[in-house]
């Protein structure tokens, strides 16, 4: 059983099995509450207990029992469908094969570490949850929490940041949408810089005004075509480091199989406009009071008034 | 009646009129069949009848009729619901309000040439054809000719170009999708240039492969966070002309209410994977015979099933 | 009495006060243990108790007694040296003269809030406690809680980072070193940009290895000298805000007294090896063993030795 | 027989040929009228009837004669010196040597599909018409029809375009003057972009104001040292598209002898004046009434004019 | 009677007597052995005896008289056609008028010192000697003095200089060519940046190997188009001080008449190929005993030989 | 005995002596009067006899004496402390070990031409003079020479230069810092071009004001911190030709150990203050006949005073 790159504190629990060379006892368990799977995606430091974190996400404690091999020493979620327990051997390394990931391509086959699975338990008539990889349900899982992560570094740069979101057309890692409450010349260029220096994931990132729906690409699009001007709001920083699952990113490298860092330029597009007191052109917008008064029926006969789609 | 700057061969007409002095005979007619007035939408030569042009788009010759004004030596389109007739005087100029256009703002006031009308013509309880100015139906409108233009100057420059689109995120005008199948290193570079080199009011291009769906801007968004690395694939060109319904443009002279050009930086992004044989990971697909298998009633209840959305 | 930008939460208590119309109570107090006064810069969101952090400072509460002005409603330290009361008005603004700061220039007059006194108090002999500005006490003392800020940032994008520090030479405000042990391609860039994300007075940060001592000027010139390449090392992002206190910064709004957000630009440089395994030359380092056999004495008179000024 | 790139719709011939795996019939005829010539070196569409294109620059029908090997099937022209009659088998290739070409310098071997021939027929003491490879009659042969392209593709950015000239300092083919009655900010910039995006030998772009003798290379650079600013009037598009005849391109793929795409950086320089009303020095001009008035033998003795060169 | 820029150690001067308050005496000269003329234009030193500068232009000493005015205190020159003697006196200016100058502009007036004439005299028969201001005698008086100093600064950064010319296409001041001898990567862009630094008035430089003949602009040119990159070979250096003659500088103080600094962009091109070993492509030519063997006599009839061109 | 890059005119020997294909004869000599060591580092022209260059510097003729191996043909110093003769034949290299350098690291190993020793001769009790390579004496040795050239270079560009250093913390040779009076915009972009051009191990220049004492790396670091502003004051220039000492640098062909040139980004910052009459902050003065009122012991008891380092 290969492990990918997302077991987030991985590095750190390779870096002390390494140094002391016995095997690092391991578990996946697989299908619970969406909310324990939502908790388990929260990436923490190292010392933080993730059983407790999934019971935030819960509202409730996680359920806990003992584990088949190693009994009390290493409790196990009592509540998931499925339970694999192993030991991960140091310095072992397997192929982890051509596969579907969020980027949507599949990724190169790459040398992880392996389990030696001890023993597998599962309820009764267990469920095999997984996501489709590649497609939606995996870009929304991975990008709540680290939309938390965005709001909290863009809130300390812009304090009026309004909102954040990663859009699944940059399969909710790749970019990043900022809405801010512009104040001050230079909030837009801040939003950028901070919100880079988030994940090595984020790796385009648009800054809107808060009239600008985050939510819906063609807005954001629309900002970048009327408020952005590309010799003055677009930042683009070099070799900075990325995931190995952007398809561009330059390996550390090239041929070696293991993982290791990647990179890639990162860049941002300011498509907010300037802070009053400058002025600005306005957004065209019919007053409600008009629209009200427009009845489709006035013009059309009522039989086709359901068959024409409004446009927003 | 002020006259935009939309009224195509209008500066070489200007050009003639103020150089003798004398007024410049011209209609506006309001309402037709719509063919004719995306015929009348063509930007063509001033040497070239634009009646004609209308004939091509309505498949059959435009009826015309003597004007009110001058008689066979004017004529006018005799389906037309509203034909206004009048004079443009040389060198005077009225106030053009503030109003609403294509880029969804207000444009701010111009001074512009006015028209002396002479005579007003209708059809029998006359339809006012008018079109949401701001909203897509005026984007649709202003973009199909333009699609056209940017297909033929991207062909030159790239024979495998498969498709263009203007799309409603970027009003139509500014944002060019060009989709091409790329057989050498550099044709996404040559789709920039030879695409920004059309019109002025072509703002931002990018190129996609031919697998990219160009009329979904999430596709189109994909493909640049997926396979462009903006220090590398990004152009930049200050200084070029752009239209004064861009609300970033710089005036060529600041606080003049004339007609003068508007400059703005443009730019392109290369989404494009690399030419073969060069290497690039394989996006997903599920293979057709796998989904044809996957009947969403088997999982859950038939009752459930019309009420899942379901995810392209 | 003129208030600085300095007073850490005043922006968001002044739009407090101004959207109410009453005057802002408030007290200044000058004087008091070392630990309090260096609690009190730290810079914390406004519902934090300020109170509260000064005596994490001093290791104990603050004792604090009831004021001249609004008695228990409002209570001020009980050991500082002099307290002055007060209450400012909305609106209203004095001019805050030409003054030195830690820029080490004498900042240019502006139109800042004023406080009307209520009352001052103060301990018998009380001693008026002031720091030297524009001299080194001013850049010790606002560079501690900052380089606190920075360290946690960069931590946050360079797990592997070591030590930061803001030297003098840079006020203690606008250079920003930092010192990583690199285990990746990119890393150098990362805690550019997080450093650059942390306070608008960072201006440049220079990111060094393990083996540079950065409390050292010219260790860290030497990296810069030996281990970057411009072309390739440096980062520059324009518009970015900084203080009023730069006198390279733009104004947001020029010749306007009042207080404005400043932008210039920012940059870094990255003046760290390559990460292992790739090679790079080996600093010279002549062996402790060969250093300790090497006595002075052995080669000039000892009446000599002590007025010999050792190299290191 | 090697066949060089410019067999210009070779590509797509080849294509054809080796989709139905038969071999490509053809011929190369070699001496005829100039204007036969000329007419030859124009590039169509594939569609388009070559035959008639000569015809059209002789202005008069090209008369053709039933070839040698496949009769009326196979019209060759019947006045052409030499007619090579064969076969181009699919996938075959042979060495195409190091060759004198059009940028002056001996082109690299490349492998070339080859012709097997089938006959040869001449005129009687035909003449074998040959150009001085890298001379200036390939310079000017080459240049002519480009020029007609690229004056079209800058009259439709730029309606105001003067002239355009292909210069022999750049082997007609890799610079390109334009020139230009600038009436408005931005039109330089318009004119670099449409005529790089013309053809991939056109590298380097200079537009000139409509004072400036194109075809003068001492004018066009006066220009240069005069009127622009390389940090306001320069552009420069890394990875276009280029020819193999530049020795700077980067090959598609290195070391390949077939045929590639070959990339290069292009660039363009402004050097027009501002358009007006914007002011700018006025160019000295002695009055023609002055020069008149002066003459050579009003100074020095008879003898001595004529052997005294004018410098205009 | 206005004084120009070009007195070259005016400006020291100037500092000199303003400073004293005085009057300075001056004399002005007009025609004179073109030797002596080409000395005076010798930029030296203030502490240089010019008059020996110009007996070494010469070769013997130069020939002095008392002046009219100061007798021996102030010696000219004997041989002149006209002397003008006179004091200009400090601080006070007059408009120094619109007048062509080697940019080949009208200059626009200046407020320049002036000189009260105490005294003319002149040989019997005086010839005014005058330059065509803005032709090309001016060029090469000019130009000649700064290639002495341009040859000499490129020689000490790159000592394989083969030669240096200021060609009269950018007025013998503007353009830079510079030939070497490449022996090393990286020559010539030591050989720009040290042809940059020599004289406030040479904007561009381009760089070319010993086989281009820099006193044919086209050559030049052809080594632009064929052996550089722009992407690669371009320098340029912002906001570096030039020369009021420039009619694209930047004012220092724009609307100020007085004598200031101008700022404009300069730029370098190398055109150089790669040095040996690294490869590059051959340039044609035609064996001198092949040329030789072909005698136009031989092709055409004797009366036709004389009136064709040839091309070199 | 491996010759180092530093025999200054080695190449220019190496050329003739290979060419005529006989031994080179030479000498090494270690140890003599300080002065005469200096002077030995001045870099001269080939035809310069360097023994007068060296007297020069002692301020007497160099004593000499006929060598052992050649006699009167050629002469040695005499008071050298240890003269080795011999020959260095063409052709033949031999590796030049790992070793300590200026830039502290131990260089890579090359290969270098060998001398095959002749004699050696010495003073009784002769003296083996050595300096600590990578230490401090080795960088004031090598810079001192270098200050010379590059205050002259700089002065000719910028009259108004004041000083000139190599700072220790650039190895004396990496940085540069020149200190100007500036009297007019652009002043500090000349003095950095000039200053790049003089010397090949000349990287990075600074540029600062006159109040800005240039001994001190902390007063140049501010300067920088508050004088410039990276968006306008940054000169970056790639690919210029540098010293094989410089561990970023590109070896001219990758792999080779012979001697060839590196090329590597050089670049300037330009910290001075706008020339007047722009306005600039005033810098920071207690006035002196304050400070001189200020007495420590009025603060603290006599027995502290001596206890408190004062900061400048």
């Amino acid at each position: 059983m290969g492990l990918g790159e997302g077991t987030h504190n991985w590095e750190r629990y390779r870096e002390r099995v390494e140094s002391t060379g016995d095997g690092l006892p391991a578990i996946a368990w697989i299908g619970h509450h969406p909310a324990a799977c939502m908790g388990a995606l929260t990436r923490v430091p190292i010392d933080v207990d993730e059983y407790s974190v999934i019971g935030g996400a819960l509202a409730e404690p996680l359920r806990l029992a003992p584990s088949e091999t190693w009994g009390e020493k290493f409790l196990v979620p009592a509540d998931a469908e499925i339970v694999i327990e192993g030991i991960i051997p140091p310095k072992e390394r397997g192929r982890h094969g051509l596969r579907a990931d969020y980027a949507r391509y599949y990724s190169p086959e790459t040398l992880r570490p392996v389990m030696e699975v001890q023993a597998i338990t599962h309820r009764r008539d267990a469920i095999y949850h997984d996501i489709h990889l590649g497609g939606r349900d995996q870009d929304h899982l991975g990008g709540i929490p680290l939309e938390g992560s965005l709001y909290r570094a863009v809130k300390q740069a812009v304090p009026t940041v309004k909102n954040v979101h990663l859009p699944s057309s940059g399969c909710s890692r790749f970019h990043a949408y900022v809405q801010i409450k512009k104040t001050a010349a230079g909030q837009g260029r801040e939003a950028i810089v901070a919100a880079l220096g988030v994940d090595r994931r984020v790796k385009h990132v648009v800054v809107v005004d808060e009239d600008i729906n985050i939510f819906d690409d063609a807005e954001v699009l629309w900002a970048v075509a009327t408020r952005s001007r590309w010799d003055r709001d677009l930042v683009v920083i070099p070799n900075m480091i990325t995931t190995t699952r952007d398809p561009t990113a330059y390996a550390g490298s090239p041929g070696d199989l293991s993982y290791h860092a990647y990179t890639v330029a990162k860049g941002g597009i300011d498509a907010t406009m300037p802070a009053p007191p400058e002025p600005f052109e306005i957004r065209i917008k019919v007053p409600d009071e008009v629209m009200s008064k427009i009845q489709l029926r006035d013009y059309v006969g009522n039989d086709l008034v359901s068959k024409i789609p409004l446009d927003a």
